[in-house]
C-alpha cells in the first residue's frame, strides 16, 4: 500500500506536473475545453483510466468549458505516489 | 429567456423535488450509487440530457459512490424555471 507523502515530497513531485497544485490536502488541476461535449469526453476518459488503474479521483467535476480533477488517497490519509502517478496519466488523456 | 426566480419561488419549486436544496445560490442534489461505474454512467446520462436540452449543470461532480449535480442560470443571474425543470429531468435519469 502507498504511504502518505509529506508536503515537501508532494511539492517535489508536482514540479514534474505543470498545472497541478496542492489544495486542501489534495492535488488538483483544472483543464479547459472549447465545448461541453469535450469536457464530458475528457471526464469519461479520466473515469475509464481510473477504473482500470483502480485508483479514482476524489473529485472529477465537469463545469462549463472546464473539468477539475482532484486526487488524494483516503486509505493513506493523504496524497501518495499513486496520486502523483494518476495525475501524470491524466495529463496524457487531454 | 428565463428570468431569475426569487427565493420563495425557488423554495416553492423545490417542494416537488425531493433531495434538491438551494445552496450558495444554486440548486443542488447529491445522488448515491453502489459503484464508480454507476456514478459515471449517471453523470454521462445527465450530460447527454443537458446537451440535448441546451441547459447544462453549473457543476456535475463525480466522487466515490456519489454524484453531485448543481444548476443555476448564469445568464439570468440566478436560479430560473429552467433549472427546476432540469432538476426534475435529472431525477428521472437515476
Amino acid at each position: 500500500m502507498a504511504t502518505k507523502l509529506d508536503e515537501s515530497e508532494i511539492l517535489s513531485g508536482l514540479q514534474d506536473l505543470p498545472g497541478w497544485a496542492l489544495e486542501g490536502g489534495r492535488i488538483e488541476k483544472t483543464f479547459t475545453f472549447a465545448s461541453y461535449p469535450e469536457c464530458v469526453a475528457f471526464a469519461v476518459k479520466v473515469a475509464l483510466h481510473a477504473e482500470k488503474a483502480d485508483h479514482h479521483p476524489d473529485s472529477l467535476e465537469i463545469m462549463w468549458g472546464k473539468v477539475k480533477v482532484a486526487y488524494v488517497t483516503h486509505s493513506a490519509g493523504g496524497v501518495t505516489r499513486l496520486d502523483l502517478e494518476a495525475a501524470a496519466q491524466v495529463d496524457t488523456l487531454v
